[in-house]
């Protein structure tokens, strides 16, 4: 038996809205989706409650991008450093953030092999290889694995020397179907973030500065997040043929020659997927999980008072339980006896399950079962044979609540400014702004700078030309529209 | 169009049972599993081919783990060099063979960092802080990862630097509970290894000086491959006390009392069951696939020779595929238009796909459907109505067709006998032998050169004593029956 005192100790101690980052942290811990204490820092280990998750999020990418013509491979995780230095701009890139592996055994390595911060240079010395004919295009293969960057501040599932993503690296014929499949890319973050996920998203094309290093233009997916800040949770990169020339990937086409081809690369950022729904959906009771990747979709709870009573209830919820497995349901009676019923409905509360069956002395006389959804954090009674029909519908009906719930906080935080003024309150509010801008480097640095992070993120895909306005920060003549925010 | 030639030349060119090592090395290039000519030695690209039958594996396992109580788990990569070393003999054991990170950016770190070659050290530093009572216990966890080994001689799917397993680490009350646990991970094991891929196997207690570094007991299980050598394929070990003394892994039991916990640790061997798969159930025509873990389940071909009937065969070809596709089996109609049928069916086959529909005019005119098992290299003809009961039952007659075949090949591989000549005659022909044993590490040694690599693979489970009998080898007495064989 637990005490009032513990419960309250073991649930959320502060507000998402007020102090986001400590949330943010007590939801990790309490709800053991990860231990941070392991001793190398930026590395955390990943407990049942976050893989799981994590691997219905993994599902959820890979049957998309089956479906859009992708297959699995493998590739090492090391890379040697000349395969590494091979295209000038990524190396220069990313070799600030790489690890070296330099012995082994007893032995120096001849050569320092780099743990893959991303993996372009060990695809693409073997991509060269394998095609030679037009009839070896397009080429699309994907990988689901862990990453390596030596990042000096980290958060988990924001910023780690470890962290779970995919990569697909794609190869074409021509720039046409390559940015083709940078749509196509995009429809698939939307199919899995947004639709399944429920996760609202705006994806930008990244100013020349802040692109994918190696790549001709960098589109990327900003959410946002309850402090203001905006996270990118998913990237797809126009690589033109910078890397087909760097590593020699060359094809003969239908007419006899031989010519470059042309590359995208995507990064679905699992990890950040993990943070950013976590934080989009979560209340100050902790996580709320879409029924499509919860661990447990359904938790059973027995209430009873007195010996007798108990028998049944437990029969009940046992065989109920039987029966939701063999229709696939993933489901668990918390039969428990040390802890009470309120204990548990917190406890499931916090870890997020989207569904609790309440079933007591009053549920089996009348034939029903009281179910709480977490989502919205209400009871309904369903009589015992409806409750299939419920289940048909009621998994849709969680996602598009916690969908347009969070699609109208995100369009409540994008604000369109043409003033200096407007761009210092509003990214000190924690907006997203829409604003016409120079698309001068200087200026952007200036008003990241004055705004204390307030960064250019892009513009729209098509670009939004700003003919006739002024640029909101610098009041010279404005090109395009632009978004800005504070970002992770 | 492809000349008799290039067929040729595509398919397997020498006998898997004349020179297995050749056969092998040309399954992995020819059916396009993997690529070896990435520029890191030991480091292999997997393709499509091999990840798909290696994610289907991963399925297996991790379904057999998850109903026997385990939950999946991810630990960091790297380990630092202070938790390896605190076990003696493990680190003694995986030193010579460990990868280390020293630099990271422009950074000498401080301290080296391990990848992880088997992930003991990293899991039972924060077990020490997870279990702390009885009624944390027991304590299932596994994880699926590739491990690092920095190995002399590499082989795919044998021996590599990078390789994939499952790693199951288990905390218990007691050692009996403990080796009830070795138990349950030698029935997962059937249960995958044997009842679902169909390869045969021996478990076996190690002796004791070729015992993982680190436990007390190792209990492994041993296949045979086609050139007489034994494969470990997946093995458990009975950890004791060991690590937990090392890492300082108590709980505090039902009278209060703290008592240091007993565990084990279980390692499906992934890649080498996949070597096993290929090699055990391959033919002369290349793999043979169970229908369970194929990519590509059914290939349907269309034959047709005038415009008229292209039409109408493709139309059904395309229908049978949807709705094959629809009822979740995985099926690929083969339309190329540069290939004849003749080259198609030895590319599948090559491939191992375990069905291939045939449909022609005749099928069409007829109502039936040519079907070849590609386990039997049989035709047989199957009306359309028949054609999902068909379906039905067949997955289960093609493993149990292969299990039988390969359990028949491996009973006959294994020979009792009693006296040197015998053991010598015999580990020359590729047997595993069943001997009477003086059980000295010396005797075993003396026999090993002798034999050129004739190893003591050790006893059943449940040790067979030899009383009154003479060592076989040495002529002293003998103390219990082992197997003996020479291995990869």
């Amino acid at each position: 038996m637990t005490s009032k005192q513990e419960e309250k100790q073991y649930g959320i101690t502060v507000k998402k809205n007020k102090d986001f980052s400590e949330w943010f942290s007590q939801v990790l811990i309490k709800t053991d989706m990860i231990d941070i204490r392991y001793n190398v820092q930026g590395f955390i280990v990943h407990k049942p409650w976050s893989m799981k998750i994590i691997k219905e999020i993994y599902k959820l990418f890979e049957r998309e991008l089956e479906n859009s013509g992708h297959e699995p491979v493998l590739f090492p995780l090391v890379i040697p450093e000349e395969n590494f230095e091979k295209e000038k701009e990524h190396v220069e890139g990313f070799k600030p953030e790489v690890f070296w592996i330099t012995e082994a055994g007893d032995e120096r390595l001849e050569r320092r092999l780099a743990l893959r911060p991303t993996s372009e240079t060990a695809f693409y010395s073997m991509y060269s290889l394998w095609v030679q004919s037009w009839r070896d295009l397009p080429l699309k293969l994907y990988q689901s694995v862990s990453v390596y960057r030596y990042e000096k501040h980290t958060r988990p599932f924001i910023r780690g020397r470890e962290f779970l993503w995919i990569e697909a690296h794609d190869v074409f014929r021509s720039h046409e179907e390559a940015l083709q499949q940078v749509y196509e890319d995009m429809r698939n973050s939307k199919k899995v973030i947004y639709e399944k996920l429920g996760i609202p998203f705006i994806f930008l094309k990244r100013p020349q500065w802040d692109k994918f290093a190696g790549a001709l233009d960098t589109y990327a997916a900003d959410t946002l997040m309850p402090d203001g800040r905006v996270l990118q949770i998913s990237s797809t990169h126009d690589l033109g043929q910078n890397f087909a020339k760097a590593f020699g990937i060359t094809f003969v086409d239908q007419k006899g020659e031989k010519r470059y081809v042309w590359q995208t690369c995507y990064g679905p950022g699992i990890w950040r997927i993990v943070a950013a729904l976590i934080a989009v959906h979560g209340d100050d009771r902790g996580l709320v999980l879409p029924f499509d990747v919860a661990p447990i979709q359904i938790i059973i709870i027995p209430i009873y008072y007195t010996e007798e009573d108990k028998k049944n209830i437990l029969d009940k919820c046992y065989n109920l339980e039987k029966e939701l497995r063999d229709r696939g349901f993933r489901v668990k009676v918390d039969a428990r006896e040390d802890r009470t019923p309120g204990w548990k409905f917190n406890e499931w509360e916090l870890k997020g399950i989207p569904l609790r069956f309440e079933i007591g002395k009053k549920e089996l006389e009348k034939g029903i079962i009281t179910v709480f959804r977490r989502d919205l954090l209400k009871r309904e009674r369903i009589s015992e044979e409806k409750i299939y029909e419920y289940l048909k519908d009621v998994p849709g009906r969680i996602i598009e609540n916690l969908r347009s719930r969070a699609e109208k906080i995100f369009k409540e935080g994008i604000v369109v400014v043409r003033s200096r003024e407007e761009v210092i309150e509003n990214i000190k509010k924690g907006k997203i702004i829409k604003m016409p801008f120079c698309d001068k480097e200087e200026c952007a640095e200036d008003m990241r700078e004055a705004t204390e992070g307030g960064k250019v993120r892009g513009t729209e895909i098509e670009e939004e030309r700003a003919s006739g306005l002024k640029c909101a920060w610098c009041g010279k003549e404005a090109k395009k529209w632009v978004y800005v925010a504070k970002s992770y």
